[in-house]
């Protein structure tokens, strides 16, 4: 096994913090997006037709593509300790926040990130500012509404740390990158388990 | 238990295919999205608090929301015929697609939907109908990649249908109905694999 990846941008930075969480090591082939060396037509051809970012290669040749399936498909093979649940219920909850923080926060990040960051530009072929706006609007709701359900347990899906706090933090680190786009201190609940799951060894780590 | 629903909306309708494919019976709540019934304080408070549809109510009280999650919740509970894979590299194939439809097709279907359809104008505070046109032509890309992918198999995520293909289902049927986001009769496989899947009793029943 292999991961292709490019370490400290958001999706890969996920799978790096969940192989220290689970202590799995799997060796890297550095692919650098900067110089689009995941959009070469080899890369294309043999490894992910997407072009993303990370993608796991099985022993058997085959790709996975992904980052929370890549980490489903080492949870398979590696069930301890649990970060995708036990029982039904856990899987079931920590799914729900996996896509609530994916299509909720991190899509509406990612639109700020490709119609307002300077950095995109030159790839967008049309950048259209008020979507950024727009979508700032959004993520600062969204975080009033993690605050609110933080109130009340340790970690986004329960009181187990998850698959679902990897991608929130990676989530909430990206977009801090974004100007302006950070929780408020006044959000105590959010900051609490912000800085909780940011002094795990894993977020320095991954 | 019990699945808040409203029969017709692309979301809940995956839960209703899957369950269909399962032979699983629950009993439904029609909750009337048009007369916004999923946004009352009470719903709101007591149900799910983004306001979402599907949502499946366990019978310790508790709740899970988001489609895919109650599925993963009730392929737990019935792991027969599998449509989440049973061996490691099936499961995380099979999120691998998962994931490239959500945020790679139904995303961009959705921002047709909320900047470009009549329908939403009412409720979207501003509509910005270039987000819509750029949209339309991720989505014609999309279909233009799901094509080429079909021609070397069966279904979305291999050899047997899956979650994928009722997901990928779900947001073709909707997208078809925001006029012209249509796949094209000469993109042979995709037609095929609409065809095939389309064909099923679960189609029509859920």
């Amino acid at each position: 096994m292999k991961l292709y990846t490019y370490p400290g941008a958001p999706n890969p930075r996920r799978v790096h913090i969940y192989l220290v969480e689970k202590r799995i090591e799997i060796p890297f082939v550095r692919v650098d997006i900067i110089k689009r060396e995941n959009r070469t037509p080899e890369f294309l051809e043999r490894v992910n037709a997407m072009g993303g970012l990370p993608v796991l290669e099985l022993d058997d040749g085959s790709h996975i593509a992904e980052s929370i399936a890549i980490c489903r498909y080492l949870e398979a093979l590696h069930p301890e300790p649990p970060l995708f649940g036990q029982s039904a219920k856990e899987q079931g909850v920590i799914e729900m926040w996996l896509r609530r923080i994916e299509l909720n926060l991190m899509v509406p990040v990612g639109l700020v990130w490709i119609h307002g960051s300077p950095l995109t530009k030159a790839v967008m072929k049309e950048q259209i500012p008020v979507v950024a706006d727009q979508n700032r609007r959004v993520v600062a709701r969204y975080f009033e509404f993690l605050d609110a359900q933080l109130a009340s347990r340790v970690f986004i899906a329960g009181d187990s740390f998850s698959m679902a706090d990897i991608v929130a933090l990676c989530t909430l680190d990206f977009a801090a990158n974004l100007n302006a786009l950070r929780h408020a201190p006044e959000q105590q609940h959010l900051a609490r388990w912000y800085e909780r799951v940011s002094s795990r060894p894993s977020a320095a780590l991954g």
